[in-house]
């Protein structure tokens, strides 16, 4: 494997590869599998979950690690192609990214959406531009529009809830957050539910929409898979019978980089805060899932988070054993 | 071992196992023992030595480790329970503890004391409500009221130097310092020194008193050990015949939390820098023991910390050494 | 080997068996070699490359790292001597150095020139007094006056490259930086092309001429080896027939730790940016070398930096590479 950038780069059957490769881990540990190996993280964005799951992986296979931010380097990283660096910073990602990689058997990349341009994010500009300068094995741990890490942990969380693929409703809920948030998560979760085959439900307040290639690409997946991808803005009808709710908050489409417009939208939406009510026409065992940092009481009850149906500690567990198996497919002999 | 919070949780056998441990592991070093295990780190407050000893410590025995500080998370961490996090801080601990916990085989945490109120810090309130999140073993790395690696790091120090257990003279003496600081160095300094049997006296000018419980506390250890524990605002009293004299500043107990009423008794104070005149009345090879980091010139003089008394960097060292140990009792299949 | 400060420390054998093993390690890599072993790693001046370069180095070895900068300990590292510590910072280098090294089997230090007193830096006051206070094998990773990791690299990519030892032309040329930067590169390069017996020229405008003792010990150098060593403030002359181009920027040494008169003289210099005009004499397959960070499109033109002439990320590369020949070296039983 020599890039970790979207799930829908493999085919189903390489994926269920990948979560067996996880559960054989798990039983029966490698700790020599990638000795001598080494992993290089860069984080142009902040990392608590991504690092230390990284981390931890690594050493659970013999190899090591090393965590690269911006502010190592004197004065920080320009990222603007062609500017005369006579400003603050003293070095240029054209450098810092291909010479990071070189130390590594394969690279790490975190930068999150610029969120000026939404053609720029959907296109993945900036990552691809950071990936371009990269030669060895490359892991999206979070980009613009790609959180593939997460998302195959997710479906791993689904596999070990034992949530129906074929016919399972996952609800991909908007909630409140008081800032506007970036798309990767969104636009990652709704291809892996396609992906997995689920009758998929976007729900979200009117202005919230999804950006179009974002939905139109999860179409064509669940076409491919025999699931489905709709849209609502109606809780009630999104939560019928479903298996699981997806919480995440994101930006605007409508008003994407521009605050004050975003803010205005937003500030009507505190209730779209995910409690007990929005359960009742859901599945008794019906699961709350969320990718992590969450803000209490704000995304979430906290009754719900603390209660039976939250599975976010699982799914941020399965974060280091979904990538254990990438790093393992990936750069062991 | 699944909790390495209070050494009086161990007996005096246990104990001296763990030392034993400490001195095998010197000589015969077991590069391959902890192999594809992990330690996660989790400082909400600034280390240098235990951060350095924790990760050499686990690389000697073959493990891995990874750090995680507040401000790798977005915006920091949220403590308070059942908050409505609007604010700044975007992920609360009841989700960040259990998942560090969960990417590790043991976890260690620092959580340096509030100083907002007495009863709280001498129960460990913070670090018992993060410790009540964690399901796995699990390593107090210094919090409101105990240290024990730096206690079991003493103890050896002590044993290293052959200073008697029974009968000998260990004087823990506040000191000078601009700043109030926290209990649990004298708190673990006075009970480990008990709890090895030794003839114990605290020195402290009027209004430094320890708590009565820490105080209590160590007495009840004596009764069981063969030591003592006494209390005296008298210098000469005090060093007479001392082996060792270990030197700490500590908050006024009477104005715990307020700053300003601490200051103004301490300000009076500045002659409590340990100096050789203080040695006077001691037996002439007394040492010089503090936990580090240490104000030079302000604690304690120069001289004695450059000569012959001073075995702070043997203490230092000795963290390492200990803490090994823990870990091989821990994490060793 | 004890101390890895000075290229000029060991002879030309050394430093070629020192490269074999580099290459030996780049074909039979040997994951084990220094398992157990932990370096200890002291950045009192920021790093990217240095840090991830020794990271990695050590995990293919099969050892392990941590790493310490002042902001690790409470309020930052006091570094002068004899000082009363009553101000901000809690911790003095004479604990914390000594402390550090003991945590590995051999400590790397990272100290940036303080730029007050030329002479002090020309004898390197501020590394050597840190290095006083250590007693396992040291590593330089950058004082004010040495840089022999950085060295050692670029001897070795000059060996990649075939550039002949005895006669090939080595351009050490000044260039323009907004900021007066140290002299440890220039000096550890004049150096070690005049060790591998080149024809050295260090280029530079009037004002910018290497302090005499750094010129003076890499003519003794030269005249060991068979090189030479000159200089030239005139660009055409100096780079006829070169094989090389080594551009960095460093402070005028009239003006030294002088900031407005340094800025005065530097500011007239903008068009000592290396650009494609500057190798019309030079041989046609003239190399373009930097440490890195270099600033694009201020030292170097875009052009120069992406096209084939530069080996600049070759040159970091190799930084894993020898430093791994070090460690192997310094480490291994």
């Amino acid at each position: 494997m020599n890039r970790f950038n979207d799930l829908t780069d493999f085919s189903t059957d390489e994926i269920g590869s990948l979560l067996k490769l996880a559960n054989r881990l798990e039983r029966n540990p490698e700790p020599r599998a990638l000795e001598g190996k080494v992993l290089s993280l860069l984080f142009l964005s902040p990392s608590l979950r991504t690092l230390a799951s990284f981390q931890a992986g690594m050493s659970r296979l013999g190899g090591g690690s090393f965590v690269i931010s911006p502010e190592m380097s004197i004065h920080g990283l320009e990222t603007r192609p062609g500017i005369v660096m006579d400003g603050t910073a003293a070095e240029h990602v054209r450098e810092a990214v291909p010479v990071i990689a070189s130390y590594g058997d394969a690279l790490g990349i975190r930068a999150f959406a610029e969120r000026r341009s939404l053609e720029d994010d959907l296109t993945d500009r900036e990552f691809e531009s950071l990936a371009s300068l990269v030669n060895v094995p490359l892991i999206n741990m979070e980009s613009a529009i790609q959180h593939p890490c997460q998302s195959l942990a997710d479906w791993k969380t689904l596999n070990d809830l034992e949530i129906p693929a074929q016919g399972g409703r996952f609800v991909l809920s908007w909630a409140y957050h008081p800032r506007a948030l970036p798309l990767a998560v969104p636009a990652a979760t709704v291809q892996m539910a396609a992906q997995r085959g689920m009758d998929v439900v976007v729900l979200r307040p009117p202005g919230f929409e999804l950006p179009e290639p974002i939905m139109e690409k999860a179409r064509q997946i669940a076409n491919e898979t025999g699931g489905k991808v709709t849209e609502t803005a109606d809780r009630k009808e999104a939560m019928e019978d479903a298996h699981v709710i997806y919480a995440k908050s994101w930006s605007s489409t409508s008003h994407y980089g521009n605050r004050p417009g975003d803010q205005a939208l937003r500030e009507e939406l505190v209730d779209w805060c995910i409690d007990e009510p929005w359960f009742d026409k859901a599945r008794a065992d019906c699961r709350f899932m969320h990718c992590l940092p969450v803000r209490r009481g704000v995304v979430v009850a906290d009754r719900i988070l603390d209660g039976p149906r939250s599975v976010v500690l699982q799914e941020a567990h399965n974060r280091m054993k979904v990538q254990m198996a990438v790093l393992h497919q990936m750069l062991k002999n």
